[in-house]
């Protein structure tokens, strides 16, 4: 007998996760209405169709009826049921190569947790820096700097590893959120390791999942922007937001403690606990140093950024430091498949049938008079701060970056500093709310940090990246050469 | 303290699931002397070196070193590695719109076990037929046949749905494996369902995840078959075999208990305490007719089976009878999709770099003088009995499924009749060992059937089903005008 606790087949809560009716209904009308609009001259109607599916799509992944990879199924399975694509042109973001770098990173990422090497890295970083407790968040955020070229969760990363070692050093300094201790260490380490991490996204192709969508959106408009390229023109604009961020929330908000010499013995203790580093270890760090070296090098040695990911993956099954299962089980890469290969799909046929360069040409007779600098300059403001609209990176990144790029092109930006410059903002725009970024609730769930605070720092350390981004990133650009 | 028990990180078992060293340096050893013979005469070097992975893949899925998957995802990376194929030519086969019938296949068969749907189907057969222990081999086989179009995976449904219930009717009529009373019940059973599997699988293009694998590498022949055409073909040989067969197991080697009165009775009370079907039934067998109903009619239509899959999905989704969370978890569907691609992938360049055109103008003219009957029967019986040499369906198919076609139509076999035979085939000579398809140790693994029984009866079901399928399936070909 089927009892209260025990759910017997066919007595399941039933249909308790259907869609939202609400936001369903809405993002079905939005599609409706610019589906039954007469396209704009100049527009062929499948473009238009396309572009009504496109806009109900990114409508859902905002207003989330269901969860985004459903939603970009449903969104793929429209393009195909309307006929305004073939079932095999619906289906073309599947083999697209910058998914499968990110979906490759997603599984290598697992053996940063799987192996421990992470954790070791992080003890190790306190070990070094750990004696203060601004030296704490410097070694907090140096394991997700380390970490993130590898990493394109910045939840697994910073939830995942960071997090963890966080919480246990308020615990250790009896900081806790609820009982007036929050100051003593816990909102300083929560403040500066969270916006931190914002940075860290920024400064890889691989180091957030959006960030290889802005890629594959800037190469739409013949802008190309390789991974070593990424890199270094984030590097000095990165590096100096980690080390500013940090200096800034301790002397604005000083936590209580200040010096924590027991720290970096615990840390060491931990170290020593785990042991000298094992093979597996070993084999993560070499195909991590193999995956760097070879991304970096990419176009000298002409290898694909993505045979490279696929070469680290393969070292790691081979030697059974990853199990196939362990990629089965990996749903986030699993997940970003669907949903990117659903956009990156719109996206391409949108560029193929005509909209996206009819829209530029528009765009350019439109804002053609104005002076590039301040009008690139308004359109990154209103990316950046429009962010206050969004629940994830990606979504905002899908509704907004191709039209920015397109119009900031348009009215003269140096298109390669257009497309970084909104790109890097897709990830600093994060740091603003407690809701904007997939690790953004779970760090501030830990309830360190009211709200109040939460978002008054948000605005400050916003304000910080914009002028270090824009002006000492825009005088390092120019030295690259990249404008 | 970490204690034996609970492993901290940094303290896993090291590497305990690397390759399997034997198989995986005889699969390196084929594929490098593959590579390393010169090409013959009027073959690419490009299409020699493919050949040279692709075998080493299908090496490697027959000798696992590794899972089939992880096999794959390295056969992947080795062609984009060598440079034999681009990085893009190397993930082509992810956007495969057949893979992504099978794929969303998969994501809908686990709203049958969710629902509870499938074990209702089960007793309600059980309740209509399963007065008689030879009803209620067919009431389960029944229950199998109704499930088969959208249930792609024959370990899900004969494994998940289906032995279950068997097993519940031997308790209850105590039949046990291990004290003399497995022929009461048990054995008969085990024996009639899993032969009865193996038929079911052939039926349907959808019905086991590589009849669709088959229906792909026909393609690369010209030979196009259609969901419809496929079901229309099997469905009279089918029928015939899933009656004969439990008819003649039962009249070699009769149960001891005939007649069960009470398992009808069991059902009906089963079927009461499930009370009237649920919603989420009910939409799932809307679903189920809606997809039956567009896959028939899909020519007539002109919507295409994976659209329609799509359609389905979709539906579950908006309706919450499948979760997003529910497709994550499918690891079957991500595993198939990975492997599917590789194979895929490469059996379409090496028709593209011209291999395979090459070989089927070489054995054009090696067998041209055969008559065709004989020649293709001797061919189609080496395909069926060389499967006491494989441990999965789809290691067969990969490796010989497209040779074997390519030789048939060269000794002047109708295109058309000789891919449907193999493709049928595929499935039926699972029935010959107790590991030879995905369910094969589950039945067997319930200890009922003795090894050599197992065998014995597998080899005369096998006669049977060849007979069957290549007269009478002959004869009705002919009525269709297939050939």
């Amino acid at each position: 007998m089927a009892t209260l606790t025990t759910r017997a087949p066919g007595q399941e809560a039933p249909l308790a996760d259907h869609a939202k009716l609400v936001p369903l209904l809405i993002t079905l009308a939005v599609g409706l209405v610019i589906w039954f609009i007469p396209p704009p001259a100049g527009v062929e109607v499948a473009a238009w169709h396309l572009l009504a599916i496109f806009v109900a799509t990114i409508v859902g992944i905002i207003l989330k009826p269901l969860p985004m990879g459903a939603v970009a199924m449903i969104g793929i399975m429209a393009t195909a049921l309307t006929k305004t694509l073939t079932i095999g042109e619906s289906l073309s973001g599947f083999n697209n190569t910058t998914i499968w770098l990110i979906v490759t990173a997603f599984f290598i990422s697992r053996g940063f947790i799987k192996t421990g090497l992470g954790e070791r890295i992080a003890y190790y970083f306190m070990s070094v820096l750990g004696k203060r407790t601004l030296g704490l968040a410097y070694g907090l955020i140096g394991t997700d700097l380390v970490l993130a070229p590898a990493i394109p969760s910045n939840t697994a990363r910073g939830g995942g590893i960071v997090y963890p070692v966080l919480l246990s050093l308020c615990k250790a300094y009896g900081s806790n959120p609820d009982d007036g201790t929050a100051n003593r260490m816990g909102a300083f380490l929560v403040r500066s390791v969270f916006q931190g991490l914002v940075v860290t996204s920024a400064m890889f192709l691989t180091a957030m999942a959006a960030n290889p969508l802005a890629v594959e959106l800037a190469a739409g408009q013949g802008i190309n922007i390789s991974w070593g390229q990424w890199a270094i023109a984030a590097s000095v604009p990165g590096l100096l937001s980690l080390i500013a961020i940090p200096y800034i929330l301790y002397r604005l908000n000083p936590p209580e403690i200040k010096t924590t010499p027991e720290a970096a013995e615990m840390a060491k203790e931990k170290l020593q606990k785990m042991g000298a580093v094992k093979v597996p270890e070993w084999i993560m760090l070499a195909a991590f140093v193999l995956l760097i070296g070879l991304w970096i090098g990419s176009e000298a040695l002409s290898i694909n950024a993505t045979t490279t990911a696929l070469v680290g993956l393969g070292l790691l099954l081979l030697t059974g430091v990853l199990t196939w299962g362990d990629i089965l089980n990996e749903k986030g890469a699993w997940d970003t498949l669907v949903w990117f290969a659903a956009l990156v799909m719109m996206a391409d046929f949108l560029n193929k049938l005509g909209l996206i360069p009819w829209f530029s040409e528009e765009m350019g007779a439109a804002v053609g008079g104005f002076a590039w600098v301040p009008a690139f300059l308004v359109l990154a403001l209103v990316y950046f701060y429009s962010h206050y609209f969004f629940a994830s990176c990606t979504a905002h990144v899908s509704a907004m970056y191709a039209p920015f790029l397109i119009v900031s092109v348009a009215a003269g930006t140096p298109p390669l500093l257009a497309a970084l410059v909104l790109a890097f903002f897709s990830n600093l725009f994060a740091g603003t709310t407690h809701y904007g970024t997939g690790p953004g609730p779970v760090f501030f769930g830990s309830g360190f940090v009211s709200m109040t605070d939460w978002w008054k720092h948000g605005l400050l350390i916003s304000v910080l990246n914009i002028v270090i981004w824009l002006v000492v990133g825009g005088l390092w650009w120019k030295i690259l050469g990249l404008w």
